[in-house]
């Protein structure tokens, strides 16, 4: 390896074969085998860094490298080799065409089902800091078949801003380590439990047995978020259904209650993440009145 | 012009010079100079249809046309020219690679500011069934320098549920006819009255002169969403700043008020989309509750 300086920073340049497998990246499927994901751009970087173990490797483009001194000092400190490439070698490892100078490969960060939910066991969080401290009150979306990436995200980002213990993905629903969802979660996905790969009907038992409420979010409810009270003080798992479809009977029957966010306009329906932030944002309100 | 059959469906082909005009639209510079853009979609293009004297020309794809049926015979019963395209040819037409067989060219919907939101004067709409009543209390949102149009798109959409009388977009906003905004819309374009091309001060005093108290959303405001009572129940104009920056120091200062939504977990921000979904969602729902 050679080793290249800058004023006062010094960076090793990466073996072609540490590029082969940081690229291979971008496929799901080579995501999966090797259970590592990309991470692009400075504030999810950043994120990534501080959830300690999460970060494998560290691309810094050669001329981003001072502006992103502070990363690349983190990322030393955390003991995560720091590799210095071209504009052009960053962009093989990128979805977008403005990475910010900054990639790193991460290891996946979602838990077992179990490991957020269980009711006898104290719950296990990702995090060393132990910044996810338990409330009384639990708050946790479960998005089944959520398909779009953006969205995804998007929701993550909202659970995590509404201060939710755990995101729970659908098996049929999008790649969270898609690198457009992690984009999207601007870092949230490194603040809290995500659960991905389990069934509906499981995360919502879990989520019971867990002692929350459960309520699916519902176009056709007769139930507005609105008139919901009291109940939203109660800790609740939110049930989001797909873009298109919303939730099947099948998954609206398991809830304790079917609720629409009012639509008082013309709009046939609300934006998937746009729901989930309003649903969340009540409820979050509400359990944290309820504290005071 | 040659005409095809489908079965009962008969079908003009378009010139060149139509197909030209109508990808034209596909650039910025295009669509400012004709005053038209294009609506990709089936519930896009049916909302555009319901709006009158919005379409110029309506393109189906030659093997979507059966399913498009409903849409090719209100296009018709509204005098709108269609005409029959391959699959190809619609796919130069279009932003997307899955524009569902569905193009039409639509004229310019946006009105000035003063036609909205002129005190003195009777709304006026674009919508020639008057569904956009005017309500006693009145919701707007101001975006200031937004620039995604995905962003922008969903915006309009929550505001178009919740009710909202208008969306402004400052003059440094992303163009509200880029195929991305018009498609995040999902149709919610041609539901209200959009404002584009204003001074943030602008928008911000003729919301205040029609009667509006002027809210602010800015991350370090003193007064959270959740502080507010009865407020939120009075005509109401918000102000969402950028995707990365917020609201300069200028517009904060118009506001009667800055009004943070609460983050209560790690992520740094919110989403704007998401935020202006929860501002909205909270003075819609407190506007209704006080007309009950």
């Amino acid at each position: 390896m050679e080793t290249m300086t800058d004023d006062r920073i010094e960076f090793d340049e990466p073996s072609q074969a540490i590029l082969r497998d940081a690229r291979k990246l971008l496929r799901r499927k080579e995501r999966k085998a090797a259970g590592e994901f990309l991470v692009e751009g400075r504030q999810a970087v950043r994120e990534a860094l501080r959830a300690p173990g999460v970060v494998k490797w560290l691309f810094v483009q050669w001329s981003a490298a001072r502006d992103n001194k502070d990363l690349v000092d983190l990322a030393r400190a955390e003991g995560v080799p720091v590799y210095a490439v071209s504009e052009q070698n960053l962009g093989t490892l990128c979805d977008t065409v403005t990475p910010q100078g900054l990639v790193a490969v991460a290891r996946n960060v979602d838990v077992a089902l179990g490991e957020v939910l269980h009711p006898e066991r104290e719950r296990v969080v990702p995090d060393a800091e132990k910044k996810h401290r338990r409330r009384d009150v639990g708050l946790v979306v479960i998005c089944a078949q959520i398909r779009d990436p953006g969205n995804a995200g998007t929701v993550i980002r909202c659970a995590d801003a509404m201060g939710a213990d755990a995101v729970i993905l659908s098996s049929d629903s999008v790649d969270v380590y898609n690198p457009k969802t992690v984009r999207s979660t601007v870092g949230s996905l490194f603040h809290l439990p995500i659960v991905i790969d389990v069934e509906v009907d499981d995360a919502i038992a879990a989520c019971r047995e867990a002692g929350m409420q459960v309520f699916a979010t519902d176009a056709d409810a007769g139930t507005d978020l609105t008139d919901l009270d009291a109940e939203l003080e109660r800790p609740t798992a939110w049930v989001m259904g797909n873009e298109a479809w919303g939730l099947p009977l099948e998954h609206l029957t398991l809830a304790d209650k079917t609720v629409a966010v009012p639509i008082y306009g013309h709009a046939e329906s609300l934006n998937l993440a746009a729901a989930a932030a309003i649903c969340l944002y009540a409820s979050a309100s509400a359990q944290r009145a309820h504290e005071h």
